[in-house]
């Protein structure tokens, strides 16, 4: 949806010494938007965008007046990105969007004469403290790996593990808002029933099966009025970017409850968001054709159109880290234990929202879609551990000889994300990190 | 939980003459709460309360100083029910709930020195216009009735209708608050996925098995930090009160798309709540032991006590009544179609409290509950027409010869709700409508 421009040059550098750092995740040609303040103040929280180890705090840039003069849609974008929240940001559209994205990038790069002016609005990543980037009206999860899909069905239902909707409807249900914490912040395990398989009669126990889910989020634009379906045409221009999403599951208690009405508090105990949302813009030059085998059926019409078959994907590299308290105690750093690519996903951004529409129903600036687990056709590419153990059947041995089939107390699970192509300036989406605490005594 | 005190005292009459009409729902002793503002102005929202057939607009109060020195608790209450939502009445807490409800009994009864004052503070009902009580973050969805999983259980699994899981798991799932509407405003038809039992692949169409079900709503009060449950005793003090829900369905988009993970555009397009929000107080004179029978299993101890056992369950009395467009044009009345109670609930308020908290998952001040259908044991006590039809396979005749299996076009549905009790004030909930218009073209 959005060509390539002059913010995408990879030649591009910054005036902002660490932008140009080897490996960083933001570059100028990034530009990711979060709300933070400086931590253990009682300052308000304001957005802020990342360059290099920096944070341009937009607050500050509003008034330094250094952004005037650039014409009233990237005044009234920087006016909204200053707030605590980026709801106002994210109603204002791609317009908006793609105007204050052009004007910080000419302001941060080398030569620029707005350096003096904005030096002063610099905060060091390292001195933040982040809060959600959006207040979040309605949050929903989808389910679009079909390998997900498949390699979940299997444990249940080992001769038919696709339902036949699977490759139909681009399969959501409600998750809550309320819990959604972002990175960094830790959560006590959950108790609730547990139903052993030998067992007549459930009990009330912490989980014994508490997982990860390797996602991304999407943050909602100016969204639809109720009874007003979001063509597929339209769809991206609804999204305002994406982050991380980490969807904790208690398997034990999804198990028992989750028949008829799907997952409730088998999830809704913590879902974890990293703090920067990358701009769909940022990520135009990683586009990808979708993935469908000749057996798969064309989809519904509303579901379908040429540029989201050849670029309706996208290729963001994913992956999953697990730090136990024994590796911190030996210094050791986190294992990688799953790669992925959300590219491998069956549904595309377009489709969830223009399906999530269809019906009328509304979305509204701030709301979160979650992708569901991105798995891919890998064994290694499962993005949960209920996938990687095999139902915990399997379990799997960490670098320094530990075993986990699902996660223990004081482990802490990283995701990470990054897109990288020959020619083009590679971008990351910084991390999205949670710990478990014991359960609640 | 509330004792019984002169609030509810039968006698009380109140100089409001309406307010003695027999048949009110509206006496001195309901007091309950909405949003609203004179129709066709654009003034705020501001809470109100009813009183017979006018409503005492907080907001007026307020300013007149009527209600200075009745303490501070009731000034707190007072401003934050002049509010242009009733959150911050919901956040203040069961005290200062109460506190209010007994300085507006006083202020409004037969004698009051505040008569004089007040009186410019009331608007009549016929001319308000209503906002949704409260911006409801998270809206959760419960299936409370065992007589409503059992006969929807019946239709797909005729030898084995209700889950295993259901005796033991206040069974919920999380709705869509976005698309929350206040009664009165009309909805669309919805379309999406429809898998005709006979056809190869799904098409997209409007849905052609459009329901209503028969719900209470509950508004919660303070909440809870995450991580921290809310225990069954302390449970019913996070209920600000009730309102009537009718929680509107595509039972062919919900049949094709809800395996694995549950009701999704099926539902989210249009819920239906009334505007009138009656406090637990109020229905303190209408508490009813739990409908249990002894093969019944006794629920987990966090979901136990001998007051919810005693005392757990509301009486009250409720009722589907629909009108055709024929019907209109005839000038004919709604004809009432089910007649129900709450009482015969399998799981209480306080046990779908307990539960959604048991994981730690937070409640905030506004959030919405569902009862879920609240069918009875008869079978003209089902609360939705895929019940009463039993899958559409019955149509029901309506007084006028029309028939019905789902709702058509121009169709409008009331819910309403009181109760009654020898030696008891009647109280009731005003109603709770909605009317469904064609499809999008």
């Amino acid at each position: 949806m959005y060509p390539l421009n002059e913010t995408h040059d990879p030649a591009l550098q910054s005036w902002v010494e660490s932008a140009q750092q080897p490996g960083t995740d933001f570059p100028i040609q990034n530009l990711p938007f979060a709300v933070l303040r400086r931590r253990g103040t009682p300052e308000p929280f304001r957005g802020g965008v990342a360059i290099g180890d920096q944070v341009l705090d937009l607050a500050a840039v509003l008034r330094s007046g250094a952004l005037q003069g650039q014409g009233e849609l990237v005044q009234a974008a920087l006016q909204a990105g200053a707030q605590s929240s980026l709801n106002a940001l994210m109603a204002l559209g791609a317009p908006a969007w793609s105007a204050l994205r052009l004007a910080l990038s000419r302001a941060l790069r080398q030569g620029s004469a707005l350096q003096t002016g904005l030096q002063g609005c610099l905060l060091a990543q390292s001195e933040a403290e982040y809060a959600l980037p959006a207040r979040i009206g309605d949050y929903t999860d989808f389910y679009t790996s079909i390998h997900h899909a498949t390699n979940v069905g299997k444990l249940m239902r080992p001769d038919n593990p696709l339902l036949p909707n699977y490759q139909w409807v681009p399969i959501g249900y409600h998750g809550r808002a309320s819990s959604v914490i972002v990175s960094g912040q830790p959560f006590k395990r959950p108790q609730g029933q547990i139903k052993p398989p030998d067992a007549a009669t459930p009990l009330l126990a912490a989980t014994r099966r508490l997982d990860f889910e390797l996602e991304l989020g999407a943050y909602i634009g100016p969204g639809n009025a109720l009874g007003e379906p979001i063509a597929l045409a339209a769809a991206e221009q609804q999204v305002f970017g994406l982050s991380l999403l980490n969807d904790w599951s208690a398997r034990d208690l999804q198990a028992w409850e989750y028949q008829p009405l799907g997952p409730f508090l088998g999830k809704n105990f913590a879902t974890t968001v990293s703090p920067w949302v990358l701009t769909l813009e940022a990520l135009a030059p990683y586009r990808a054709p979708l993935e469908r085998s000749s057996d798969d059926p064309a989809p519904l019409p509303y579901l379908d159109s040429a540029y989201n078959r050849l670029h309706g994907a996208l290729d963001i590299e994913l992956e999953v880290a697990l730090q136990t308290p024994r590796m911190r105690e030996q210094g050791m750093e986190a294992a990688t234990l799953v790669r992925s690519n959300s590219r491998h996903s069956y549904w595309t951004l377009a489709q969830m929202v223009a399906h999530h529409s269809v019906n009328g129903c509304n979305l509204q600036p701030g709301d979160l879609l979650g992708t569901g687990t991105l798995s891919g056709p890998q064994p290694q590419q499962a993005g949960a551990l209920i996938e990687l153990t095999l139902g915990g059947r399997q379990p799997l041995t960490l670098p320094n000889g530990e075993v986990r089939t699902f996660l223990e107390d004081g482990d802490t699970v990283w995701l990470r994300g990054c897109c990288q192509r020959p020619g083009v300036a590679r971008i990351g989406f910084g991390e999205c990190a949670g710990t478990v605490l014991p359960a609640r005594a």
